[in-house]
C-alpha cells in the first residue's frame, strides 16, 4: 500500500470512481469529472474581473462544497474566502483550513447556533445572516458562551421572495440590536437575488436587478443615516454579478456556478446576446457516463440518472455532440436519442448536467483530468453537510 | 466514548443526525427519519400478501440501499434476498451479508463485470440481466476466471421502452447462448414494466399490465417450447403487484416503495378507488425539516430544498398538516405558504417525499423513530455506489 497517497486504499468501482494516474478511459461511471484547465480558466477569468473592478469576490462554496476547489478559488482566482448555507458544511470548510466564511442563511436551531459560535476555534473569521430581531439574542448568547465574535450581516430579501427582511427600515432596526449586541459585530447587508440569476436575457435580468439595486441603496442609505455604515454589501451570482458590480453599492460578489457552470447556466444569454457558456464562462464540471444498452434501432441508454444528477433544472446536455440526445431518465438509467446508431456499448459522453449544485452533493469525488489523464481526485468534502 | 456504540465517534449535526435513545426533539435537521412501527407494519402486510399468494418477493434494494431494511424485509417481511441496479450496490448488500442479489440491469463495463463476478466470493448468490448476446460471453469469460457460477436473467422489455429485448424470439435466442455458456446458468425472464407503476387510475394499470403479461406469457411459451422453461418470472413493483401476482406467469415479484412509500405513490389510486397511501401501505419515511424563517405573514422558510430531496415526481405533502404547503424549493431552503401564521421557527414538520428512491440516495442516515424516541439509526449503506 501506498502511503504517500491517502486514496490508494479506497477501491476504483466500490469507494471511488478513479485513482490519480488513471486514463481517461478507466474511470468509472457515472461520475463527476472536472476539466481542470477549463476550471482554472474560469476561475482566474472571474479573479481578473474583480482585481480589475476593485470589487471583493466571496466564492459561494454551497455549489461544490470542496475546500480544493474554494483553495483554488483563492489561490489564482482572488478570492477572499467563502460562503455557504449551512453550520455543517461551514465547518467541513474551516476544518479544510478556509479561513474566512460565511454562513449566508439563517441558523435559528439552538444546536446548531452552537457550533456556529465554534467555528472560530477551528480558525475561520465567522459571519451569518439574520432577519429576525430574536435570533440576535441567540447568537450573542452562543458568541458569549464560546468567547468568540461573530460578524453579522441583514439579510434583505431584493426579490427572492425567500428569507430575509424587506424595508430600509428593518434593516436599520436588525442592525442597531446587532451593533449593540455583546459577541456579535454590524458587517454589513446580504442582499442576493438567486430569482434572477436565470433569467433568459440580460435585459430581463437587468430589470430585476434594477429594482434590487435601489432597494440594497436605500438601505445603505438609512443605515449610514444611522450612524451604522455597512462595511459589505454583499451578493451576486453567476448570472448578474456585472450588474451588482457596476451599482456603485455593492463591495462583494458571491458567484458561485461560474467555476463549473452547467446547461441551465449556459443557456441564458450574456450581454452581448450570445450564451453564457460562450460568452462568459466554460463547462468545466461534466458527469461522465457510460452506454449499458442498443435496445434497438436509434436507441442507446446510459448509466447516469437520477441518482447522479438532479434534473430540478431540466435535463444534461450531451456535450460536443450534436447527434444524440438525452431523452429521459429513471432513478440510474439515461434513455438516449442516437438516429445515426452512433453510440457503442460502453461508449463514454460527458453530459452537462442541468444545475451544478444538487448534482455535486450526489457524489462523493471530483476526478480532475488534464491531457487525458487523471491528475488528481478531490473529495466533495461537504457532501451530505445538509445540517 | 462508548465502545459498544460504534456511532458514538460521530457528531450530531456535522456527521450524523441523531445518536439511538435521543428525544425526536433533538435531531437535527433536514434528515430522514423512519416510522419504525409504520415500516414493520408495510413490511409485514406484503410478506403476508406474497405467503398467501404463493409468490416470491425479492425486495428492490436501489429504493432503500439499507442492509438493515433489508435484513427487515427478509426476517419478518418474507423476502427472499434483494435486487439492486448497480454492481457496487450489490457489493454493498453483499458485503452485509444478504445471500442472495440479483443486479436488476445489464452491466457491460469490463471492470464492473470482473467485480461482479466476484460477488459469489462474498456469499452471495449472484444473478444479473442480459439485454444482448454480446454481454453474454463477456459474462461467462468473468465467470471462468473467478470461479464462480451467475444465474442470468433476460430482460424482456414489456412496456419501460428502456433495457431489454423485445420479442419472444430474442428471449429464446438469448436464454440459448446463456445455457450453452460456461460459468452462466439460464434463471429466467426479468420483466419489470416500471412506467407502468404511477398510472394515477387502477385500469389504467391493469391495461399496461395486460399487455405485459399478454408479451410475457408468450416468452414463457417460447422458452418452454424450446426446452428452456423459465424457472424465474421476476417483475412487479408497488403499484402492480397484485396483477403480475394474477397473472399466472410471474412467480418473483421486486417491490421497493411499499416499504416507505411517497407522495407519488401515495397519490395513486388502488383497486378500491381510494388513494394508495389510504388502501395500500402507510407513511413510513419521511424528510424532517425545521422552520428557520417567517420573513413576512402568511410565509414561513424550512431547511429542507433540493439536497435533502428529489423533486423529479413532484413537490413534497406537509405529513398531517391541512393548514400548510410547500410551494416550491431552492437548494437549501423550501417555502411554506401558512395562511393562518401557525408555524414557529424551529417547529419541526415531516414532508413526504414526492420520490423516495433518489431522496434516500442524498442521505447518510435513516433515523428510526418509535414513540417519540430515536431507537435506531441506520447507514443508507449503498448511498452514492453509483457504479
Amino acid at each position: 500500500m501506498d502511503l504517500t497517497n491517502p486514496l490508494a486504499a479506497l477501491e476504483v468501482g466500490y469507494d471511488i470512481p478513479a485513482h490519480p494516474g488513471m486514463d481517461e478511459a478507466q474511470i468509472q461511471t457515472p461520475c463527476l469529472i472536472l476539466d481542470l484547465d477549463a476550471l482554472e480558466r474560469n476561475v482566474r477569468k472571474l479573479g481578473d474581473f474583480v482585481k480589475a473592478h476593485g470589487i471583493r469576490l466571496r466564492v459561494h462554496g454551497k455549489m461544490h462544497k470542496s475546500v480544493d476547489v474554494a483553495k483554488l478559488q483563492m489561490e489564482i482566482g482572488g478570492a477572499v474566502g467563502v460562503c455557504c448555507q449551512k453550520v455543517s458544511e461551514a465547518e467541513a470548510f474551516a476544518r479544510g483550513g478556509i479561513a474566512d466564511v460565511l454562513v449566508s442563511n439563517q441558523v435559528r436551531d439552538p444546536a446548531k447556533i452552537d457550533r456556529l459560535a465554534q467555528l472560530p476555534k477551528l480558525g475561520a473569521a465567522t459571519s451569518v445572516c439574520v432577519d429576525d430581531l430574536a435570533n440576535v439574542g441567540e447568537l450573542s448568547a452562543a458568541a458569549v458562551r464560546h468567547g468568540v465574535s461573530l460578524a453579522c450581516l441583514v439579510e434583505l430579501d431584493c426579490g427572492m421572495d425567500r428569507c430575509g427582511v424587506s424595508t430600509p427600515e428593518e434593516v436599520v432596526a436588525l442592525a442597531r440590536a446587532i451593533a449593540a449586541a455583546e459577541g456579535l459585530g454590524f458587517a454589513g447587508i446580504q442582499a442576493y437575488h438567486g430569482a434572477a440569476q436565470h433569467l433568459a436575457t440580460y435585459p430581463e435580468r437587468k430589470a430585476a436587478l434594477d429594482k434590487a439595486i435601489a432597494l440594497v441603496k436605500r438601505a445603505a442609505e438609512a443605515l449610514t443615516a444611522a450612524g451604522l455604515p455597512p462595511e459589505l454589501v454583499s451578493g451576486a451570482g453567476t448570472g448578474t454579478f456585472a450588474l451588482e458590480t457596476a451599482s456603485g453599492v455593492y463591495n462583494e460578489l458571491q458567484c458561485g456556478s461560474y467555476a463549473f457552470m452547467d446547461a441551465d447556466y449556459g443557456r441564458i444569454a450574456a450581454e452581448s446576446g450570445a450564451r453564457l457558456d460562450e460568452d462568459g464562462f466554460e463547462h468545466a464540471l461534466f458527469l461522465l457516463t457510460g452506454i449499458m444498452s442498443r435496445p434497438r434501432p436509434g436507441r442507446a441508454v446510459c448509466d447516469a440518472g437520477l441518482k447522479s444528477q438532479s434534473v430540478d433544472s431540466g435535463l444534461p446536455t450531451v456535450f460536443g455532440r450534436d447527434d444524440v440526445t438525452y431523452l429521459r431518465c429513471s432513478d440510474e438509467h439515461g434513455v438516449l436519442d442516437d438516429p445515426d446508431d452512433a453510440l457503442a456499448v460502453n461508449e463514454k459522453l460527458r453530459l452537462v448536467p442541468g444545475h451544478c449544485d444538487p448534482t455535486c452533493n450526489l457524489h462523493d469525488w471530483y476526478v480532475g483530468v488534464r491531457g487525458g489523464k487523471v491528475e488528481t481526485v478531490w473529495p466533495v468534502s461537504a457532501r451530505g453537510k445538509v445540517y
